[in-house]
Order: structure tokens, then C-alpha cells, then sequence
């Protein structure tokens, strides 16, 4: 069925029956609709959340788990990271810009040790460990990583590097190590459920429903192919997640995540979106993507990455989502990874490694003359670029770009290229626009009466960049606050 | 005021008094606005303009000119370029994506060459004569010229390069001469206009009227302070430009031209992409602009374009417009020409140069080694660039970008360099999605009733790339489809 039929929205006097009925219906049961319903709970609404899968979690419980949370958390403190709201926010004002929503950066990093704190009381667990090895996320149940380039170029000059990728684990003899998104959404779900959230599942929303004021008054859902129709007494809270799914709307705003996969659940199909705009919601940073780049962070961070003119254009020691990003919007996805036979020895034989993001060398070669012309470069394009960093890594130093001198020893004797082109998928950023209350604002300005939304249907912190934890962060945060919201109105 | 209270559609039926009626209401008295309205008085209906300011033009009128029109045009033929619709399809598709409108740029490189011949046919005037320099627009009144890059790599590799570039201007004596954009805007303003069709000046609209069934039937505009009502039998058509001076829309959709001055007028101001958002109507590549880099072609063709790690990125004979792109997105606003005194004295004594855009070195010395270090850049960063780049020019090729051999020689001597940050300067294109009949498509895929859009205000041919003469062709070539649909309803 298209979708034609299905997005306006709906008179409320032409419902003859409501199906179901509560103060506070939240559409979507992931971060960010968990978090609502516990705040529209405690705060005294009886809450609805409709879920279209058969349980809980969304793409938070098949998530790493980063929230990304500082200012001085305790869990900064306790491992002995200094941070600041102000420190914190000049980082994310650098890393998430262009065109980031100001006043959601620096109500979000003012709010951050709170926020830890929520979440630690709902039984979220952190563990007490630091993992600072360069990587995708802890290998074992450390609970804080660097998760954003906070201590790579440019950004350690920017401001104060402290990590602030925490992450929800711990080891459970029961239950297995499980995904530190598993570990941040069961314990919300059983507080939700512990507060006497109701939850229907296998209901798909498809439209508003509004008074003759044109506020939102409820929703329609469908299950199995019936209608079903839903009254919210006090508001909707739309969680239902990204539009990494919808292929117009990824084709329409989001054009350079075509063809790869989306490192989504596939119920984001943009429906919280598409419902809110049909009601005249305003949209923004459409076109913001997190991407992923499946390389192994220990090669890396030892090799220098290239793009397909043999230039670097990367600290390689940067977190490797910062590296997608670069590929893909800046080297039009062209990114190889040069590292020497040493180097790469050394990298292989840390138990940090990541072994599944690992591939054989695309080309093998005893010089960088060589390389250079098996990859099909012009003579000399891959040897400047090795002679420049050589010179400066003598020095233990890299000039160019300011990856640590940690990372950084001149490339000698034979050495290998890995193609690094298709290994980035992605998901989307951008949605409705939202005020701090997380009200859904029309394209006038105004909030639309009876909407809310969180959670990665709304734009949350980040425009042109992406730090891990931002979209855990926000749509927790921004889940909280449409709960409050929708539960006062 | 704010927006807040002006936005939202109004019923029909709470309007006292209609101020003005007509057939078809056009919103904008542009290049859009104008074909519609031509083309709408041809098909029998009555046409009223609803025009902000005081005349004729919009940003149209203030434009180089181009036209992007091909596919074997009687100018193209005349000077001897062969071209097909499928030729230009070929390279529109490969300079305008990713995420383009497939079935859009089939339709307009189909109908290109009648497109021509109704401009003409409208008194548009093309001289006959191809101008073949680096440059932005011909220094005289030559009707042709490449404006997308379609000679230069890598698309000369893609597509049988042809110039698309149609430039409406001749040296009239009584009126000197005027830019390409007014001598479009001219004939055509005169063609509707002895097509009776009637034009209110100084009156901005606010707000689209609908019935009970949502269909628009009007619209409401301020002249001074006073509220108008227009009514439209058959429909509306807006054409009121881009969001290019709308603030917020900026920030949240195309951040990327913060800070920068906008290539358009101040009335683009995203109001009618606004008015139709509160309707429901669906948007596409808000985030997609044209870059205009404010260098002399002449000078960058013949010396090499690096960004701040000193790294070459484009090859420097391509449209000056493809460049200010790929500095602005690809090399985050870095872009620095360096030249030896001996090319810089070449290009400064052609006279087809760019005086205008020519600035004074920034830096100069005698050696690379000396410019590299007065650049601020590493020891060899430069240094690896020019070596590369001359290696190869001393056998007349550039393997790496692909500048042609006519422009590629080796730097020696004396050079400088200048830095050509904050050069660049843009406009947005993304904006209402349109059917083939110019149909404003609300976020279910449906057409909104009685509601056309056509040019700027409306996502056309462009998506992540741009040509010259995308925004005059798509909004001249859809606005006669749009005053042909409003016309028919």
C-alpha cells in the first residue's frame, strides 16, 4: 500500500472507537521512547508505549552502548579524567558543526552529570575501567573510551581531551556478555515496566490524529493489516527512530549513504518523521550521517591512510567513525590504508586488535615505488606522501596532520596496501526539529500542540559531525524531556 | 512579527472578501515565474503575478545568464557541437549526484532543444558565437560557453564534452549592454505581458488558502502592512526563489554556507518553501548548493590549486563553480593557488582574464622550499605536491587530476601563492519535491491540489553537484510546466 493514504492526519471526530487510551503514548520502544515513559510515569501519567516489533530495545539494544556523557561524571572522576560542561561543550561545538543547534549542545553538556546520574539510578551499570587503546569500542566490560577524536587532532588543541564514551556492561555468568546497548536498554525497560508502563507491540503508527484546534490528540496504528486507534489524553511522544531505511528519503536527503548499509535496525524507515511533517513539522540537517568505517583502529593507527590520490587527509589515531565520515564526505570515498610489514606485525599482535574488521593486503610490495604503482598511482604521488612523513617521523612528529608520536614511525622496508573503498555504512542524523522540551516545532516556529520527539526522529546534537555516544545521548536526554513535557501538558 | 502566526494555511471559508481573482496566482516574478505565467495565458487561462518588490527579475534578472540547455540545440549545431539527450543525460547524471532526480534530468535533456527553441520563440536572444577560455561567463556577447566542466576531468572521460552554456545577450546600443539574466528576463516579462497577463507588485505572501477538501484555492499577502487576498480557480504556482537568506534554514540545512555571502537577492527568503512545509509538502537536497569561488580562471588553469595540507584536489582548468564546491565541502574552505612568475604574467596578459577577481600574492619567494615554509606548511608538504605535479607536466600531462595538456607546465622560478579562503560565495538548491508536472508532492507521495512550484524554490536538477545554468534551466523549463498543469486543473 502506498503510503498516500496513510500520512494525513486524522480528524479525531471521525474516530468512532478508541482502541486504546492513555495520557502519555509513546511510539517507539527504544532509548529514546524508554526514557519517556519513565519520566511521564514518575511524573504521574499513565503511559502507553506502542512498539511495531515484538519486544523492546530498537537500535539502542543492537547498539556498542557509547552514551556520550562528561562534564564530570562520576566515572570521569573515579578514573581520574577532568572534564567541564564548558570543556565538554567546546569539544561538541567543534566536533558536531557546522550549523549544531547551540542551545541543545549547551543544555545537553550542563545537564550531562545529572543525566549520568538518572541513568545509574534506573540500574544502567557502568563499570569502572578506562579502555584507551584506539578502537571501536572497550574489548572487554570497561565502562569509558574515548569515543569522538577528543584526544586526536585537531580536536586535543580544541579543548581538554577527556573521554566520554561510557558504556553500559558488565560481565553476567547468567545472561553472557552482551551488547553494552542491551546492558543500557534492560534495565531502563524493567524501571518503565516497574512504573506500570503498558506496552503494546506489533503496532505500526502510520497517522496524527488532531482536534479541530489541530493539536495532536492521537495516533493510528495498524496490526496485521487492522486499525487500530489510539488516544493520548495529554501527548505523543514519536521514538521511532532514523530514516536509514526509507530509500526515497535516504535518495532525497541523505545521497551519500546510498548503496551502503545502514548500520541501522530496518524499522527506521523515517515513519515519526513523514507523520510529523505531514502536520507542517519543520526538518533539520537532513543530510547529517554518522558513518562507520570497518578498519581495524590498531592497523590505523600504525599505517597512514590515503585517499585515491595517495594524499593523507586523516590523523589515523582519530576515533574511526571521525575517519568514515572524512572518507566519505571528503575523499569521495576513497581510503587506503599503507602500513609496513613491521608496523602491521606489531598491530596484529595486540590482543586489542579488532580481527573481524581485519582483511588480507589488496597489494604487497618491497618499495613504496612499487605500491605506488600497483595501486595505479602516477609516479611519485605515493612516494611524496611517504617521503613527508618519513622526514617528519624521524622526528617522531607529524606536522601534516598531528597524529600522537605515539603512532608515529617512518614507514621502512616492505609494505602492504589494503583497499579501505566499501567499508563504510552509515546511519542518518537529521529529523524534526525540536525545542528543549523536545516539542515538535512547526515550520512557523511554534511547537504543534500535543506532539513530541526524540531520539535520532529529531535532530538532535550533531550537524556536519559525529561523535559515538551522540545519538544514545540525545535520544536518552530529549526521551526524558518529552516524557516530562507530555506528561504536564 | 514572527512567522509563528502567518504560516499556517487558512480555510476558504473564513475569508470575508477577495481582493484579487484569477485563474492561476503565480508567486514570483522571476525566471520561474515568468514561464509559467506565459505558458499558463497561452493555455487560456488568466494569469495574476503576485511579485515582493517593485519589478520584474528576481534573482534571475541579476544573473550571469546561463541557461543550461543541450541534446543538439540549434546554437550547439550552428557552432558545430554535436551533442543527444542521451550525451548531456550522461554527464548531468555524473556532475549533479549523488541522489539526483533520475526521471527529472531524463525529462529536461529530452526536452531540452524544444526548450531552446521556445526561448527563442520568446524573443530570447543567442548570438552565435562559442567562447572557449577559462572563465566564468563570456567577456562579451558569445551565446555559448562550457559552464559545468564538461570538457575538463574527469567528466571529458564520461561524456562527449559539449558546452550547454546558452547565454541570452547582444550589444544593444540604446540600452548598453546588460547582463545575461536581464536580457532572459526581458523578452520573456514582455511576452506575458502582451499575453494580458496582469502583475501586483509589492506584495509578499504569508499564507496558502485551502478549502475543506485541502485543496489550495488562494493565497494570502501583505502589501505595506495590509493583509490580500488573492483567489486561484485552477491553482497556484509559487516561484519566490531560494531560502539563501533565511537564517535558520541555513543553519539547518546547508550549514556549509554560514558566514558566506549569498549569491542570490535578499527576497530569497524560503517563504514558499515555508508555506507549502505547513501544507505537509515533502522536501529534497535541502543541503545542496552552487559555489561560486571568487578567482580568476585564467590564473588557476595555469598554476595548481592546493588545500591547507598543500595537497592538489581538482584539476584547475574545470568550471571555476566545480571548484568552489570541492574547496568548500571536500577541503573544509582550504583552497590556495600557487603560480610561477611566468605563468602568472601569461595569464595576467590575456585579455580574457578576470580582472575583478584578481587579488595581490600573499605570499612570494624564490624557491618551493621558501614558499612552503612562509605557507606555514610542513618541510615537504609543498615541496611533494610541485614535484609530483612537475615530474609529469615535463611530458605535458597531469595523471593525477587530469588538467588538460594545454594548461599543464611545470612550475619553475619565482612563484606565489594566494590564499583563496573566504573566496567563495553560494546559493541554496534544495527545496520542494516536484512532480514532472511541477505538482508540489506532499510528504505521501500525492500531489497537494492546486499547488505548482517551479525554480529555486524547488529541488530540480541538482543534488550534491551543480552546473551553471541548472537553476535558470530547471526553473524556466518547470515553470512552463507548472503554469501548463495550473492551467489544466
Amino acid at each position: 500500500m502506498s503510503d498516500a493514504s496513510t500520512l494525513r492526519p486524522v480528524r479525531a471526530s471521525t474516530i468512532a472507537q478508541w482502541d486504546h487510551q492513555a495520557d502519555v503514548v509513546v511510539a517507539g520502544y527504544g532509548i529514546a521512547g524508554v526514557c519517556a515513559a519513565i519520566e511521564a510515569a514518575r511524573a504521574g501519567a499513565e503511559v502507553l508505549i506502542l512498539e511495531r516489533t515484538g519486544g523492546w530495545g530498537g537500535a539502542a539494544a543492537m547498539a556498542g552502548g557509547f552514551i556520550y556523557l562528561g562534564g564530570g561524571t562520576p566515572l570521569q572522576r573515579a578514573l581520574g579524567f577532568e572534564d567541564t560542561p564548558e570543556n565538554m561543550e567546546t569539544f561538541l561545538l567543534a566536533a558536531l558543526g557546522p550549523g549544531v543547534d547551540k542551545a541543545k549542545i549547551a543544555d545537553y553538556c550542563r545537564g550531562s552529570v545529572e543525566h549520568y546520574n538518572w541513568l545509574v539510578s534506573c540500574g544502567v551499570p557502568f563499570r569502572e575501567a578506562f579502555w584507551g587503546e584506539p578502537g571501536w569500542e572497550p574489548p572487554h566490560d570497561e565502562g569509558l573510551m574515548y569515543s569522538g577524536g577528543e584526544n586526536a587532532a585537531p580536536f586535543n588543541a580544541i579543548a581538554k581531551p577527556a573521554p566520554r564514551g561510557h558504556v553500559p556492561q558488565f560481565a553476567d555468568k547468567k545472561i553472557g556478555r552482551k551488547s553494552g546497548g542491551y546492558m543500557l536498554m534492560k534495565p531502563l525497560a524493567e524501571t518503565a515496566e516497574s512504573l506500570g508502563v503498558r506496552v503494546e507491540y506489533d503496532l505500526r503508527i502510520t497517522r496524527l490524529v488532531v482536534d479541530d484546534d489541530e493539536r495532536v490528540v492521537g495516533v493510528l496504528a495498524r496490526r496485521y493489516g487492522t486499525e487500530v486507534a489510539i488516544r493520548a489524553e495529554r501527548g505523543i511522544v514519536l521514538a521511532t527512530g532514523s530514516f536509514a531505511y526509507h530509500q526515497q528519503m535516504i535518495e532525497g536527503y541523505a545521497p551519500r549513504l546510498i548503496g551502503r548499509p545502514a548500520a541501522a535496525i530496518e524499522e527506521h524507515d523515517g515513519i515519526g518523521i513523514r507523520v510529523a511533517q505531514a502536520l507542517g513539522a519543520d526538518l533539520a540537517h537532513m543530510d547529517a550521517t554518522e558513518v562507520a568505517f570497518f578498519g581495524d583502529p590498531q592497523l590505523m593507527a600504525r599505517g597512514i591512510l590515503v585517499n585515491g590520490r595517495g594524499q593523507r587527509f586523516i590523523a589515523e589515531d582519530t576515533y574511526p567513525g571521525r575517519i568514515g565520515q572524512a572518507a566519505l564526505i571528503q575523499q569521495e570515498n576513497q581510503a587506503f590504508l599503507v602500513i609496513d610489514e613491521a608496523s602491521y606485525e606489531a598491530g596484529l599482535a595486540t590482543e586489542t586488535a579488532t580481527p573481524f574488521f581485519r582483511q588480507p593486503p589488496t597489494w604487497a610490495a618491497e618499495t613504496v615505488a612499487e605500491l605506488e604503482h600497483d595501486m595505479g598511482l602516477p609516479t611519485l604521488a605515493l612516494q611524496a606522501t611517504v617521503d613527508c612523513y618519513n622526514l617528519h617521523a624521524g622526528d617522531g612528529i607529524d606536522p601534516l596532520l598531528g597524529k600522537k608520536p605515539e603512532w608515529v614511525r617512518p614507514l621502512r622496508g616492505p609494505l602492504a596496501a589494503f583497499d579501505m573503498r566499501g567499508c563504510t555504512a552509515g546511519f542518518t542524523l537529521g529529523g524534526l526539529r525540536t525545542d528543549l522540551d523536545s516539542r515538535v516545532l512547526h515550520v512557523s516556529g511554534a511547537p504543534i500542540a500535543g506532539l513530541f520527539a526524540a531520539g535520532r526522529c529529531t535532530s538532535g546534537l550533531c550537524a556536519g559531525g559525529y561523535v559515538s555516544g551522540a545519538s544514545l545521548g540525545d535520544g536518552s536526554f530529549y526521551g526524558r524531556r518529552a516524557g516530562i513535557a507530555a506528561a504536564k501538558n
